[in-house]
């Protein structure tokens, strides 16, 4: 098991399973966690390989250096767009597929199917809300600094916060405020926007503390029940509530004839934690 | 008008008119309003009915009994899973039929044209968010208990509230996290998830008091003006800006042709409460 | 460039530069803004005659007159739906298209390329929310009154309200109870339902104020970004997450190419402020 | 087995299974099966309840009568038009109504989980083309005449024809000119339309012999197999290439979890006739 | 009447009235129909006004010119687009806003409330396919020349053609070919593709001949009936079937309400032609 | 340039370059090219790395072998289905996993931004379907033999047949019939039904030859307007015909910057053909 975990790890990227099935993903590119495109790279690598992983059910990501969750892109990554065409059209159509190829690693953690808490400390700029809006539960130290940052160096944000945000927040004024000021903004508006759901009292550590709690948690529900709740309530997201519901019913037409309820109702009777089996392996090459 | 009110109830449903126009519609199926298959089917028998019924203008749905708003599915409903099919194949097909049929039981509220507003009080678990997620306004008692239950009986959430929440909620983060976790949560955290509207310091009565006093005032109001009001906002909540606007021209192209406008502007200007007709009988079977 | 912005000015509507590329546009039909036909469609060509004039890069929208943003639609105008076809099929063709037409006009604002925010104080009905949820950003003034007095006067609402509400807002029970009630609300359950994001304490000096400083934060940015931002924004609030991610690699397939990007980093690199290129003249005709 | 088909017959349908699991629906209302209420509601029953039977694996539909399929609506049932509430906002809610039963009775057919052939000789007018259009195979005979009637009484065909045609043809032009002009007419055009798939030299029993023997291959067919086929062939209709391919494949991760792949594959082996189990029978009450 | 219809035609477009209700619109610049902006604005502000005039009731659209029906685009007409900005960025808005305005030129064809028959004889290149495609029937002379030109000037088709052809076929490897290879086809392959619905034997006269005569028919019959069979056919062919059913009886439960069904009835029982009222007029701005 | 294309090629795929620009990919695993999943993975690669590389514009597929196209799935592939878990809710997941990746392999001949014929003769059974579904043009030998295969072995066809035919055929009752029966059909057929353009007299020589003579004249028009006509066409099936509109303005905004343009003009005006630059080397990884 922990030679499955230590495999995980990579340059910046180190993974480590502080509870049984909840893995801790730590950010670690120092000083504060730039992103070049090998980061953002081993990234996705990282969740898509999480996500066939079937004794992991839960997942924190966190930034393991002690003032920034991250400060976003490094600037020199944004060179390679001189090494393109020169030719409006034929530029265009590479900047989609860098594009295209980012948002991908980006969404590694939408894609992955155990639920990801963002636990968020210190700075964090432009890619970082990207990063966070692709997670399912958001916490922030009380240190946090956020900032949509992108209108500043001349660019809408394009891999994933202006997709997500209107869907996740309950108020659109001010997203669109903060997305238009790029100003820096604490964890007191992220949480009126909707943002993050807790404000956790200090900073790294406590906010990692809190959602690894949350985590442990999580880890031992039923992963089947877990997992479908994700894929639900991301479908959900991006369909009418007839289409979700209509969906729900093939989805769970498989997933009721699942052992973990039986299992689950044991427990109960016999006043005892259930005892879930893992998920089944899934096909190596996804 | 008591006789028809009289005939809505049923074994486990009281109907009662408190308000001119406005019924109130009692959960109440001692202990704790488990429901059973036969609860849920009655349920929505009921609201169908309150649907074809044009002397009531709006609902309020709460619970008869001291303790609990609902505790959820009885568990002994869920033993009939175990008399279908063996085959995975033929077994999902049954589970999606049943599903379906008690998606539409719950969906009834959603369909009702006139508002149902959710008086919550006690324990509000499993079946109970799926429930009140279905309504159009949702008060809490300060003493009522939430929970997203269904992860601990093993499966995902799938009567509605897994989608309907992501659409009515304004903070997913916590949304996500109470469907995972399956933990209580009290009416501060519905509150700040945009669940409920508001806290009513108390218990049944207390709750009940003040949606039933809300109820009164739209029940007041023009009745075509109100069931239209409710179908634009769904329809909006499914569809795009521009499909809802316009398909709103088609809807309001008639329903501005309304004598309920001329009796509004007369009441106005003769500075007394407006008196509408009620909205005729809908043809006997939908 | 005085001139320019004096030509956009019209019979109820004031426009003014009171910051460089911020402009202030100010309803003026005393005593309280009651919308005539003639002053929605003016309010209309004037976001219009704004979205083509690249001086420009944000918008605040306020009321000029002391007591009220605006009191709602002036109900003499609704007369005209008296002149129309008495047969229900051609009178139904006829509202439609005066709703169309309608609605058209406050969608301006939204369809304007430029971040619109609205500045509300004093009376704030009716037609006034449809106007408000057609901006970006809504800040209100302590002394803000809102209603969503459409029941009132025997229709639902039809302007834009119930189609972005449900869009822009946190809490839908909120959303739906003043919909269907009509009643008045303050700043304070704006601000809960998710629907202004800041109160300014004052009325509408002191709110239109806090919006133009935010107006000139926002008119130093780059105008490509801050286009695009809004654009991508408004794309997200009505698609799926994946098809605005394709739909934003297309988008910015090109607007990366700016010129923009290139001044931001030499800014940051000189540490001095950026400036940026005005957009250039759009096509004369729309 | 001929008593479960015989209980299918009611006043105006005659039910019987000419071949194992092929039923034969056959409309028989004297002269020429104009569709009262009673009749399209009855027609509505018997294939919400043929869906439920799962001894019955496809359908054929035809006319018992010699000269027509269905001369469609009989006018008489138009007028409970009359009989509504006089103002057309409230007789607007009235007509939807009553019109969305109306489309349910005839819907029944596509939402009837097995293949249904329309086999059409003989006038085929107004609710024809509606009842054909949720059909998913077409054979006319060759004496068969058709027309899109309804602009003819003044009114937009509204059980399905305009709903269905746009995405069954492949010539959009003609469906158009026969939409508005209310011409009869032929196979020849039918199946240049692509509305019909074969035209059979004859009449009545040619085409009813011509439906039979395609069902009678359908029949022999595993039962999960084909429902799944119609399933995903109407999902595809009405999404996109990826929801479906998407949907598909939750879809089936169940049913390829059937016996009927194995029976096939061992029939294939042992070159004899595969021998399917019958599907489950469905809970009660959909 | 006849100073109305004249009032119709401008420099390059000449409308005329040749039988009761039925416009025949003809493109008139010589030689060859070439299209410059002020050409294809002219045709819109045509179309749009004739929506609005209530004494037409179907249109026919075709030539005035011998030889052709239009060969597409002058080329002159894409000169402006040397007089863009040059960054990328800038000229990107600046090109979309061209194209959309183009765009609603020849959508104005598709937004008229009445039937428009395109009567193609002739040269029918590059523009000519989309603005056919924008017609609700389409008849094509025997000496018709079709071309999806655009690729052979270095461009994707962005008026409509390919927007609207893989709607409107029903052999879309065709569609593929024709629009990949710019080649020329005639009468014969545009029928296979489902392009047009009739191949007339000869020229100009015959084609605009045929055309007229199947106007004559739809202007004979229920203005509310034709006008909402185009709306509710080109509903269903962008939404799925059960949004084109709910949104039928929303659209019918007024129109259901017209005289022209009691008109219709009144005529078939007294064996006379029917007489309908003609539509009110819109209010004069859209 | 050959050394490129030689190392497209694979253990079952031959890659060839037949013209300039023009590339046929040759299915070689004898006898009747039955797909494995190590085939099936190839061809998803293959086509990937075709979409990557510039100096192809069109693709012609074809079968290298004499009497078939592909027979199909190699059925000893399906064995991989029982290794799977034996519990219902773990073995959908893995299954779902499986078809999602197979789906992905196939969708590659979508995904590729250069037009793709199929040329197909002999037998194309089950998966040929599927695959030939995924082409953009389709050209059947007269001695072609199809059949959607799946319901013979128990399955729905899952991997593109229904998820694409509805949209790209003209007769869905001819589509249902054939998918329902799984019968073999012949060209005719496949031509009535919508599914292919052209039928070539002969087998495989004939068939290639005819496709290669269209990808010939494909390969001579501008790269960047055949490209975006393919990415057009697509979008413009799966969205309403405005949504495809205003996205193509986007799309087009900077397309319409290219080079080829003028090119294409200065061409025409000098009467030789056009000389167009080849697309840029995309990014390497997607």
């Amino acid at each position: 098991m922990s030679e499955i975990i230590a495999a995980l790890s990579s340059q910046f990227i180190q993974v480590s399973l502080p509870e049984p099935h909840a893995a801790l993903v730590e950010l670690n590119r120092k000083p504060v966690n730039a992103f070049s495109q090998e980061f953002w790279t081993e990234l996705g690598h990282t969740f898509d390989k999480i996500g066939r992983e079937p004794s992991i059910r839960v997942v924190v990501l966190a930034s393991a250096l002690p003032k920034a969750f991250t400060a976003g892109i490094d600037l020199s990554a944004l060179a390679t767009l001189d090494t393109y065409e020169k030719e409006p059209d034929k530029n265009a159509l590479q900047q989609r597929d860098f594009l295209a190829a980012f948002q991908r690693s980006i969404s590694s953690i939408e894609r992955c199917p155990y639920p990801v808490i963002a636990a968020v400390h210190g700075v964090a700029y432009g890619l970082a809300v990207d990063i966070i809006a692709a997670c399912d539960v958001r916490y922030a130290a009380s240190n946090a600094s956020f900032s949509i940052k992108e209108v500043d160096i001349g660019l809408a944000a394009d891999i994933g916060t202006l997709a997500r945000l209107p869907k996740l927040a309950g108020n659109l004024s001010l997203v669109h405020e903060l997305a238009y000021t790029a100003r820096a903004f604490g964890p007191a508006e992220a949480l009126q926007m909707g943002m993050v759901s807790r404000v956790v009292e200090g900073g790294r550590n406590e906010v990692v503390h809190a959602a690894l709690s949350t985590a442990k948690e999580i880890a031992q529900k039923s992963p089947i029940a877990v997992l479908g709740t994700k894929h639900l309530l991301l479908h959900a997201r991006d369909h009418s509530v007839q289409e979700n519901l209509d969906y729900t019913t093939v989805w769970n037409g498989v997933m009721l004839q699942t052992a973990d309820i039986k299992e689950s109702l044991a427990a109960v009777k016999a006043k005892r934690k259930p005892q879930y089996a893992t998920l089944g392996k899934l096909p190596s090459k996804l």
